[in-house]
């Protein structure tokens, strides 16, 4: 199965999961609009990859790819506010505060997060594996917004370098949410079994992958078009945030993709052909133009 | 035990369970701010109540009140920001918006529901009680947001009375946590077993007891000053909302307060001595002048 086959049966789901939600209809719109038609689903796509490198089948993972991706939804609904980054085009889209105005997009933001604990507390089979799950997501979206007020408010521990600021950063902004996604793929897979060895392998694979994919964002921003990534770029630059083209060079960062890309492919090393999907994955974040 | 000897435990534990959580500084005094020093403790109150009226011991339902408390407060913290209520008084201090400004408002409100849900997970004895915690709580933020957006943004089915969408308003708005404060506390007594009689009184006591809750809430604003209730009163009649006082008349409205208090009352008659302590609070709130 090729790496991005399953991203149709992560959007019917997503389409299923909350068409049926008992919500006014306004509302249900909105969350809608900024959950369906766009984006890369890769948070949901690594969940149902480490599932099945776990041993599972990657349908059993759907659930929680569907709470990841509502998690993910609703940071950039409200990361997009503007109070906050004040950004008017997402996933090629209007963003949702100047579709539906700021209150609904406030929100709609905190009802997909309820959602997302929702999804997985109705739709795991057992108490015992929603209790896992609901661990995993709750933790790590402290964490995402953690990483988002570091980014933005500071608040950061003192004596660390640019680099150790911008690692730091990202492994909470954008990492927290990654690993989230491939444990709880493992854990879709093993039941509660949270310490078996597939998932430390999983986490360790997250930790690089999560990190190279935010290098990857920080060159696209630099490099790329609106029009390609559909939303707008060196905005990062020109608000004076750390990236690392500007911490490390160009060329440095793009060493750095091919080597945190290496300390992902070797944590995938003992789950043999079980994770050719996620290496297929891996290979093409690193070389992404979009 | 008086119904409101359990506030100052209550208190404590709020301050502990935040205390320890692994956030930036900033981050973590704004939820702080948020949470601690003010408010009536309502919802942990209904909690710890209703475990002890279905035969449970109320520090057992302490994690469970916690985490109502978080959604009320994020609830709060979001409802006041500039593109919502534009409130510059909560609890008796400036709002967290204008105490930490915008941005950290927003993020403090998401932040403060990811921790009401990890408390359930990391604090329950066990998996099955979090699972069952965590579906209360999830479906009750998105019913209060639901209801939000009703009040605010519309979206009612069509053909109700005035009488008939302020029921459907509240019972979402503010009847949807304090139903789930009291259920919650319920689930804590009896572990999972939802459907035990003292779960069904206690679903009907809180329902009638939010209802007259919200009837006495609007009648405070009409009736009280700044200074009585601690926040701006006779907001919502200058908004245009539909209040009780508005759509019953005051006298009606205070009528409603004792009929619905009587159905309160007989909910509770099955549960005995048990439920003493929620009688006197469901006196106390017909009455209450703040």
């Amino acid at each position: 199965m090729a790496a991005l086959d399953c991203v149709p049966v992560i959007e019917r789901y997503l389409d299923e999961a909350t068409r049926s939600l008992k919500l006014p209809p306004n509302l249900l719109g909105a969350i809608r609009y900024a959950l369906l038609g766009g984006g890369k689903r890769l948070r949901p796509v690594l969940c149902w990859h480490c599932c099945t490198a776990a041993g599972g089948r990657g349908e059993d993972s759907l659930h929680a790819a569907a709470a990841v991706e509502l998690i993910h939804a609703f940071s950039l609904v409200h990361d997009d506010l503007p109070a906050m980054d004040d950004d008017d085009l997402r996933r090629g889209k209007p963003t949702l505060h100047l579709h539906a105005g700021e209150p609904m997009a406030i929100l709609a933001g905190d009802a997909m997060m309820a959602v997302a604990f929702e999804v997985l507390v109705e739709r795991s089979a057992k108490p015992a594996l929603a209790a896992a799950l609901v661990r995993e997501l709750s933790l790590a979206t402290t964490g995402m917004i953690a990483g988002q007020v570091h980014d933005t408010l500071g608040g950061l521990p003192k004596g660390l370098s640019d680099k150790q600021k911008l690692e730091l950063i990202h492994s909470q902004k954008t990492g927290s949410l990654i690993r989230a996604a491939c444990r709880m793929g493992g854990i879709c897979a093993y039941g509660d079994l949270m310490r078996s060895p597939p998932m430390l392998w999983l986490t360790q694979f997250a930790d690089a992958f999560g990190l190279m994919f935010q290098v990857v964002d920080d060159l696209l921003d630099v490099e790329c078009t609106p029009e390609q990534t559909g939303k707008h770029t060196r905005k990062d630059a020109r608000a004076g945030k750390l990236t690392y083209p500007g911490v490390l060079g160009i060329d440095e960062s793009r060493r750095e993709v091919l080597r945190l890309q290496d300390v992902a492919l070797k944590a995938l090393e003992p789950l043999g052909s079980h994770a050719d999907a996620l290496r297929e994955l891996c290979r093409q974040m690193a070389v992404r133009r979009s």
